[in-house]
């Protein structure tokens, strides 16, 4: 067993080191960091500079302060904070030789995915297979443990659209963006229904390539799904719970029953097994648009495909922060419908951190 | 005495006068319409031609309903409903035989006004003597009845600048948008100071040009102001309760404290005077930026100016559906800091309709 | 117009005077009391020497503090504290020249009441006259601005029943008991009803003699009242707003639907205009069982008479305890049905103290 | 493994087995009731016609319905129903074939218990015993599944104490009542010793006579214990939950933080892994005064010993029945201080009946 624990930076420019430098000089030891979950400033498109120098910063920073046993670290930063977002990051460690229960983190890295394959079984199965290595990294094999599962996985840009042109190959889709027939949503629910078969949410022989971004009725409760041109490679961070009960931090999940719905934190605490007064420590969670593209019986205005993103994750965020009072949430999205959580919701995944350390369960694991 | 009642109705195309229609059809007599408040579908920015294409639908269905008797109505329409704001607008009628108290609404129209006055003391003399008058045309002389005032003043345009400039005047300024030295801001807060001295929030000496979007601890706790390019002259819609208790409909406001606040809606009961399980009929809001940048202690990402109202109405209209539970609400905003509601927070109003309406209050009048 | 305070006080032994004196000591002014609310320890019965003592203690404390301008004091202390309520007195003070609105008060008492006319016409006329009273003294004219009235009203005992014997006259009951024909209940209903005429609750001409403890749909929503044997006139304490907005304190009020409602304090919170995060400074209300003798449909329990009254308070007040959060709450009860509140439910009052003195209404009074 | 179904019945009178019998007209199979909880009228002293005439009652009622395979049925009856309390039983079946996880109970008799035992050494360790078979019977051997041990002792009679004279021996206190060194108290606190020494909530070593009723950091969260002289052995019912997740029934706990404390019922939610929105089937709890004799800072009035027990009984039934909306609870108590739950609270146990039957949890079980 081994626990994990993770600390929320906010962070200045980009380019400034001083937030997660405090964080070392106040003893947080590089070495143990082996995930970044986090939104960055900037655009959110594919070829985002601010995600890039903020990516960049935190490595040299980590390598600074971690000496040669520079750690293979996973990222899975949002770009884009509209609204009400503050940009910051989530720095997750794990302690090997802790036993202390709690929050658990795993992650996993696929080869190299072919451009071709995106959205489509080559990416599925590795998708699959990602998150299996993840699991036994996190030592969660038992996927009622899972809470959430992070997937960067690459996007198709218009350089790689044109080499499979070139090749003889088409892509999933010539729709780069995030429409109802943008690649993106293929990419995002391919990515989404691996996860759902990997953790048993689905049949093995549901995540085909015919059902995704199509079968709404399979999904996953879990998966918060992303892409970036950037990637060929595919990056998973598992979160979950090593223990049913105890742990200074404790994950849970629910999902959203409409984009109104604001009861899925407190779901999500339930879930983790959380008491009433633990604080949360971090929020996690995604805004796509309605299937029914109704609200409560209302048709929505949502708004066209160049801000549906920008919409999205103002939206999504201003709501998880005025759940959660707090602005440093991860939010990203702008999908038309998506695998990720149900047709009409959204999944959510809360990190709580114990009011009551020594006293919530008195009682020793079972003899 | 008179009494009002407001009916919400949902909007398809901008062209489409069904709705409308089928109200009348159920009785809503087209010659007691007095306002129309509402979100329509389109860009929202100043020759938005979806708003002006609903206004045209609306007088004509009107106009068809009501025969020769075609009344002067109010108009309050915020374009652009991007997330999940539903298109919709909510249809305010005044019986003036009614003495059932409650809800109360008043009109009034100021003359043309200059666009050199935009934004300076003529424009907020304007505003101050057409509240005075939409208050004696409700028969709301005490101001603690009133819980919103809507106000469209005339933006300045492309045009009316030229003009300006033509016969040697300055406009207030020459960034026609919502960002810190925007037009829109100075003319929304020059109606905003117009309204609190009119009701006696500040004092008359202080609603000078020169506190206008400016000295923040200045402002309007009901006031929700816009302004339009097609308009020349100022339009006032007054909303308050006739009696101190009763009526079929009542209306109340708070301010939120800061954007993540969702305690407004509940406090705006408490204000309305409205029981725990009266529901909730129409509710209406701003979203500007906070004064400092921040909210709980951190630095938020907002966004640039371009798309900043879009962003503000998003967050602004997800937020009040989501406390209200109903995607028809009135949202605008978007403004660098304003001085409708305090400086890190907005106004919201909320008329609710009353669940005992025997029962609420056995007692008669005092004698 | 003059403004109330009230100050809550945990009592010791009955013979303490230490509570009081400390409060003086910091700078409570004994010449403006002019009423006692509270609970003392002992059995609550009619000869019960805990309150006789307490009462003592009060009256000596305050004329040693007072010196010679020894106040005429109004008291309505309820004898009995079982369960979690805590013995205690609610000090009521009044500033003839303070301004400043919200909490009024004023008493009165009447004439002698003959131990024949208690429960009777004579009776009910001597309450409506003394309220109109205190209404004056208090300059609460408009009933809607009263949220509490207290009455304290001659008890019969065996020996006035047996003076009645001897004058050839009878009692309105021989039971003297809380029971459904127990002398309590229609001296109390009697009280209720000249408080529910006084205030134009109900019709002056249904305030009649046949309609006391037998028409339960004629009732006073802000009435508590109660009876003691040491009494032969009757107090009265009227607890309302002397403006519409503002003041260190307010008082609102609400009535139970039934026993289990736990919403009663925050509806009075509405009704008082209180906001939001106003604090409870003191909660007031009865607990008498329901006509149904059922509750959400199912036969209650409840007890045989002798018990009644203190299951009754002990169940009322760990109720307005657990929802105010202190056990320094007045709650007096165990009638068999009462017109103090409506058939099924009891009548609550609660002052409330204000959070934002400064903020919450900047508004001048109208022009 | 087994599945449980808990069905509530609003009991008429003692005699009247008509609501038993409409239950198995409606399909209930007597053959599968193991455990009858509940609350009888009556005065809940030790020799209480109401309960034992109710337990004859239910007794006849089962064997006609069940013929010739009569069981043998676990009885934890608690006589008294003052205040809000509906005299009524829980029915709990258990079907041997279901496998739908969920709610799981078992039950376990001692043998004969010595009354110089009771209180004492030998009467912990019977406990302990009888509370291991019972999760046996129930396959709840992982204590962390367990959310109410309730345990019925026998009590201290006269008769019982006049034969321990008799021999020579002493029992544990001749003071026969609830009050601080009552026997009942001493004989509850043993029963409470040997739930938290079986479930691993103290050690075993912990759990010797001379902590009974005198080391009040050890107790139970999940034991209500009671006692009653018409007992020779000790009856124990078990109640948990067969699996993490689903099931049509759940059942949590939690305890009080003091007697104010409304939460519990809601932490009980999270504590049974139930959903915001599965609705309450039973709850369960306890009313003991708080070792420090006040509450949030102020002494309680409370009551003399005579009344304690109704006090109590009236008190938590209000409050309970106040948070779960319906009078049909489970609510025993009067102890000064207890083991059963912190010193200063008391424990609280609730079975949820499942909205989403099909949706909570679509993830198939590990594989």
């Amino acid at each position: 067993m081994s626990t994990a624990d993770l600390t929320v930076l906010t962070l200045g420019s980009p380019e400034d080191p001083s937030p997660l430098r405090e964080c070392f000089d106040a003893g947080l030891d590089p070495a143990q960091i082996v995930a970044v979950i986090g939104k960055t400033g900037g655009t959110g498109l594919g070829d985002d500079p601010v995600r890039a120098a903020t990516v960049t910063m935190i490595e040299r920073t980590i390598a600074d302060a971690a000496g040669r046993e520079m750690p293979e670290i996973a990222y899975v930063l949002s770009g884009g904070s509209p609204g009400l977002i503050t940009p910051h990051i989530a720095v997750i460690t794990r302690d090997r030789e802790a036993t202390s229960g709690g929050l658990a983190v795993g992650t996993a890295r696929s080869g190299a995915i072919s451009p071709g394959d995106l959205g489509r079984q080559g990416h599925i199965d590795a998708v699959i297979a990602a998150v299996g290595q993840a699991q036994r990294d996190a030592d969660l094999m038992d996927p009622r443990r899972i809470h959430a599962v992070m997937v960067k996985s690459p996007s198709l840009t218009t350089e790689s659209v044109a080499e499979l042109d070139r090749r003889g190959l088409s892509p999933i889709s010539r729709d780069l963006g995030l429409g109802p027939a943008g690649a993106m949503c293929f990419i995002n629910d391919a990515a989404a229904l691996g996860v759902a078969a990997a953790l048993g949410e689905i049949d093995r022989s549901a995540a085909s390539a015919s059902n995704v971004h199509n079968e709404f009725d399979l999904f996953s409760e879990v998966a918060m799904t992303s892409a970036g041109g950037e990637r060929t490679d595919i990056e998973v961070i598992v979160l979950g719970n090593a223990s049913d009960h105890g742990g200074a931090l404790r994950i849970g999940h629910s999902c959203t029953r409409d984009p109104l719905d604001l009861g899925a934190v407190e779901r999500a605490r339930v879930s983790a097994g959380a008491d009433i007064d633990d604080s949360i420590r971090y929020a996690m969670g995604k805004m796509t648009l309605p299937r029914t593209r109704t609200v409560r019986g209302n048709p929505i205005g949502w708004h066209d495909e160049a801000e549906a993103a920008l919409i999205a994750k103002a939206m999504g965020g201003a709501l998880l922060a005025a759940t959660t009072g707090d602005t440093r949430v991860f939010l990203s999205g702008g999908e038309h419908v998506s695998q990720q959580g149900p047709a009409d919701g959204n999944p959510v995944a809360v990190v709580f951190s114990t009011a009551h350390p020594a006293s919530t369960r008195r009682r020793p694991p079972a003899r």
